[in-house]
Formats: structure tokens, sequence, C-alpha cells
């Protein structure tokens, strides 16, 4: 099996070292062989070839066996709105030409750090989501640019049935194998793109009968997250509503830096961390690299099919929570100073 | 001074009459001559007349000095994506018709509710957050529709610097009178419509420069409010981001049914509850009024002047609150029976 390993920008460095590091424990433990190559991205990309996507590693990208990313972005182009090269272009071509339509985020939360979170761990406790967020189409893919003299900015959001029914199977099939609930989320009270969403999987519901699904406006879900986290399972949303909804559920969790992803679609699949490149800690050793372990967890059992060794990551990832180590970013006031560990130390 | 009630669908029935209720005793008491109207909006709206916003009704809102506002939608139109008439496109065209542009939703917790929320005391103590929502553009306003046959279905999201300024100033100008910090929320690494939004913000930064501004992708936002509320003080993004991000901020709050909002511009302010219709629990005498006569102090403070009434109402609110008195929504296991009360009682 070959692994493209793309680090990108920022933490993504640090925290994709460590993930590569376990899979090669896996691979000697259990007698894989992994062969591993290394590609450019974003902001990195950028500086030594001008692209934040260069052909190369797109090539790469396509006849490896799976991809583990590190995130990509950097503040310079973030404090300049008139940029034309950006690093997030990168990360962005690459789901498309890659076919990455869905997204899978699962929300779990280790019992460990159930005091970790700004959430009472009495509302926190038995949360367990798995986010299907729609990864090539919406608002990101749609037209974008100025008119009347550049006075105007627009983007156009935009969804065809084929897309949404592609991912809405997805999380159909997955809430069968889970808790049989599908919250699917829209907003549409307001949008047309998101009545057609509502439409698509209203349609897909009559196939999936033994699923019970609820419809939530966006903005509701977005207090519930908060309010009530086990009232949901398996959540299925268009691309926009997915990236917000997601990040604002890393809460649940503890930390954005405990949250792992697969996008998964037409080929390659690609795992990576749900946080960005964090440019404020880069180098430091300060990231939680859990994030791209359990990424790498996803691989093996998505990609590889190696459902045994995934759970030997993730186990390793509770016993070391169980042990008591920590990175600063899910420590609490009860952890002592010596328990909490840099990047490398608790990789 | 002349007042329009417009309860709409759902509790806007309930809550709206409580709100009225208060806003008579501050006349009687404060020796002020307010006098009342009544119109319809929304599915009620519907029902009657067969349009959402009859013309009457914004004939009414336009020759008021203020609308206290109830909530509109109808589970009816929720379920069927394809209804060409819906109760959300009178609120939607009473905001753009009276240039609503500005929704001001003040998220402040009330120190005996620390605990009604799901978020942990100690991260919520002191938390006192300002949005400010844009209201008349974004993706609810621009083009929509379907194309190819009707198998794709798009919305156009759009921003003009006109319209991103007027909505800033109002932002820079409420942060000089609080602790003079500005988070500015877009998407500005993807789209176009964000960067037009970072640049005008951080062209009226120049004019403000005691007011220290920060920029935030709106997936940050999200995950921040959770995590750390007390790093803002006053917030100001678009329309989509502030739907969705004030529901949450809700949370903040102990619950949504304590938030009340602001709406204004080039006319008459409408004051409204940031809930909804809630059609679950419409007529059983559930709802939390207080979000309405919170909203009419809003009403007394901005569109009247009434600072001082303003205050007395805010004050009985958190009397009620004090006297441990609490609807089902704040009430928490430590509340006794006998002090949960419904709608009217509690009003
Ligand atoms: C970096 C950015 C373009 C990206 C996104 O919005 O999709 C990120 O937030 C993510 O969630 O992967
Ligand atoms: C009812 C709906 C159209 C409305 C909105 O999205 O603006 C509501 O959620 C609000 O926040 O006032």
């Amino acid at each position: 099996k070959h692994i493209l390993v793309v680090p990108g920008d920022g933490i993504g460095q640090e925290v994709t070292a460590v993930g590569k590091k376990v899979l090669d424990r896996i691979a000697a433990k259990y007698n894989h062989e992994f062969t591993y190559d290394e590609a450019l991205i974003g902001h990195v990309a950028i500086e030594a070839t001008g692209n934040p996507l260069p052909d190369e590693t797109l090539e790469k990208m396509k006849n490896s066996d799976a991809v583990l990313f590190g995130a990509v972005g950097h503040p310079k182009y973030d404090n300049d709105p008139t940029a034309k090269v950006r690093p997030e272009q990168g990360l962005l071509k690459m789901r498309k030409e890659l076919g990455l339509y869905a997204n899978l985020r699962p929300i779990k939360l280790f019992d460990e750090l159930l005091s970790a979170s700004s959430i009472k761990p009495e509302i926190l406790k038995g949360s367990d989501i798995l986010f299907f967020r729609e990864l090539t189409g919406d608002i990101y893919f749609g037209e974008k640019g100025r008119k009347n003299n550049g006075d105007t900015a627009y983007d156009v959001a935009e969804y065809s049935r084929y897309e949404v029914q592609r991912i809405g199977r997805k999380a159909f099939e997955a809430a069968r194998t889970r808790n049989k609930k599908l919250v699917s989320v829209d907003k549409a009270n307001v949008l047309e793109s998101s009545r057609l969403w509502r439409e698509e999987i209203q349609k897909l519901a009559l196939e999936y009968l033994d699923v019970e699904v609820e419809y939530q406006f966006v903005d509701a879900t977005a207090m519930i997250l908060i309010k009530d986290p086990k009232r949901f399972d398996v959540v299925v949303t268009a691309n926009l509503f997915g990236d917000i909804l997601t990040d604002e559920a890393s809460q649940i969790a503890g930390s954005m830096g405990m949250l792992a992803s697969a996008s998964i679609g037409d080929g390659t699949g690609v795992y990576e961390p749900i946080h960005g490149s964090a440019h404020d800690i880069t180098g430091m050793g300060l990231a939680n690299p859990m994030a791209s372990v359990l990424s790498a967890a996803l691989l093996l059992d998505i990609s590889f099919g190696l459902k045994e060794e995934s759970n030997a990551v993730i186990n390793a990832v509770d016993q070391v929570l169980k042990k008591g180590f920590r990175t600063k970013d899910i420590a609490d006031a009860n952890t002592p100073k010596d328990m909490i560990l840099g990047t490398d130390a608790i990789g």
C-alpha cells in the first residue's frame, strides 16, 4: 500500500509527522508494507512553485492508495483579501479533482476528556455524532466574482439533485449501521438550494424507511448541538453548513485537536485533522497530534479495510489519555504540570 | 407614540401579548401615552389574505413609531419544499421594505441563569456580547431559482461596499461605547463576498483606531463562542452567518427564550424575540415571554429614547428571576415545581 503524506502548512507539518509514525508502527506490528511519498500543498507549495496545488502533487495523489493530509492556510493571505493566489485554493482544487464529495467527521468524546470541554459533562456524556459534510459543491464551488465596477461581490451556492443524492445515500447507509437516526440540516425556509436538498432527502427517506429522519434549519442545529448533543446520531448537510457546524461540534469532543476527518468519493481517500494550520502555535511543540493520529486510524479503516489495526490506533489514543497524558489544549486545572506533553512526546 | 403589534405565528401570539402588557404598565407608571394597532404577517396572513405581508400591514408599519413583532413560520411549509408562498417571505419582505439593515442581538446572561445553560458557569460568567447581523443583503436576497430543467437549484450571495460600510459603522460606533473590541466574522478564505466584506471593515478600522478589530472565519467563531464566550464584545457579520451564530450564542444566555433583538435602519424599528414560532408548544402556556418583554425594553430605548423606562423593564425581568420564578425552558433540576410558571403568570 502506498501512502502520500501531504503536511501542508503550519502545524500540519508537526502533526502529520506523528500520524505517519503511528502508521509505521502499525505496519511493523501487523506485518504490512506501507510505502510513503511526500508532496506540497498550500502556502508552502506557493512559495516553492507559485501554485497552491502543483500538478505533481495532484498526480501523486491520484496514484496513491490514500493521502494523509495536514492543513493549509497562512495569515499573510487572510489579512490580504485581494490576494489572487491563496493556499485554500489548493485544498479546494484537491477536493474537486479527486471527487471527494463526502467528508466524514466523527465527533466522539473520549471519556477521559469529559471535563476538558466548556460544555457540562452531564450534557456531553454519551454523545457520539457522525457528520457527513458535502464537500465538492455549494457556495464553495459556484461562480464568484465582482461586478458594478468592483463595488459588489458575489458567490453562487448551487446543488444538483445528483449531488444531494450521493451524499444523502452515504449518510442513510451509515445511519443504518448506527442508531438509525438521521438529521438533515438546511435552510429550506430561505434558500432554493436547501429546498432542493430537502426534496432529495425526502425522496431517499422513502427508500430507507428504517431510518428516522429529522429536518432541521441550520440556525436551530447550531443551537441544539450545544443544548442537547445526544439528540444527534448521523447528520448530513451542505458544504458551508458542515464547515461551521463541525467546527462548533468540536467542542463536544473537548478540543478541535482531537478530531479527524475522512474525505472520500470517486478515487483516493484523503484523511486530515479538522483543525487548521494554526500559525500562532506552529513550531512550538504545542499542537495536539491526536487528530492526525485518529486520521491515520480512519485511513486504515476506510481506505485499507484494516478494522483491527484502526481500532488498535484508537485504543492507543485512549490509553495515552487514561494514563493522564495531555497536550495543552486538552489539559485542565487538575492536570499535573508534568503530564502536559509536547507534540512529539505524546506521539 | 404609536406602536404596531404584529404577533405573527405560533407562540408569537402569546409572547407578544405579554410584551404589550409590559409596555402598557410602563406608559401608566411613567405617564406616557402609547396607542396601539395590530396587523397580520406570516402564516396567519396567508390564511386570511393569501399574502404573507399584506399591503395593509406594510402601510401600518411605515406609519408607526415602532413595531413589536412576534415570529413567523409554520411546519406545513417546512415539510413542503415546493410551496410557492411561504410565511418567511413576509418577514424578509418586511426587512427589505423597511430598510432594516441592522439587526442588534444582545447576548447577556442574567446572573440567576448561570446554571440554566449547557455551558459551564465558569466559562459563561461575565459574558456580554452584542451582535450586529446584517439583515437586508447576502444570500437571503440575491437571485435564486432552478436551472437545468429543475435539476439544479441556486442562490446568489451578494454584498456591495455600501452595505458593508453602513452595518460596519454601526458596529464600530457601538464598540466605542462598550469595551472597544470588535470581531468581524466572514469566510474570506473562500468567499468573494467575504473578501469584499473584510476589505471594507479594514478600511473602517482606519477611522476607528481606538477600537481593536479581530477578523475571524465563521467556522472558528462557531467554535470559540462556546469555548471562550468572554473573548467577544461586539461582533459584526453577514446575514446568514449572523443567523447561525446568534442562535448558537443563545446558549450563552441560558435559553433562546431570553433573547430579544432590534432591527433598525432607514425607517420604523422592529423589535422581536430571536426565537421562532415554535408550533410544538403553541397554545400550551409554556412559551417564555421574556424575549418579547426584553424586545419591548429595546423598543423603549432605541426607538423612543426612553432609557430609564427601558432599564425598569430589564430590572423587572431580573427581579422575577431573582425571586426564583422560571418558565420551563430556564428551569433546572433545582427549581421547585411551584416556581415554574406559564407564559401569562410570569408576565
Ligand atoms: C481552509 C478552509 C478552506 C476549509 C473549509 O472551509 O473547507 C477548512 O475550514 C475545513 O473545514 O477543511
Ligand atoms: C424565519 C427565518 C427566515 C429567520 C431568518 O433566517 O432570518 C429567523 O431564523 C431569524 O433569525 O429571524
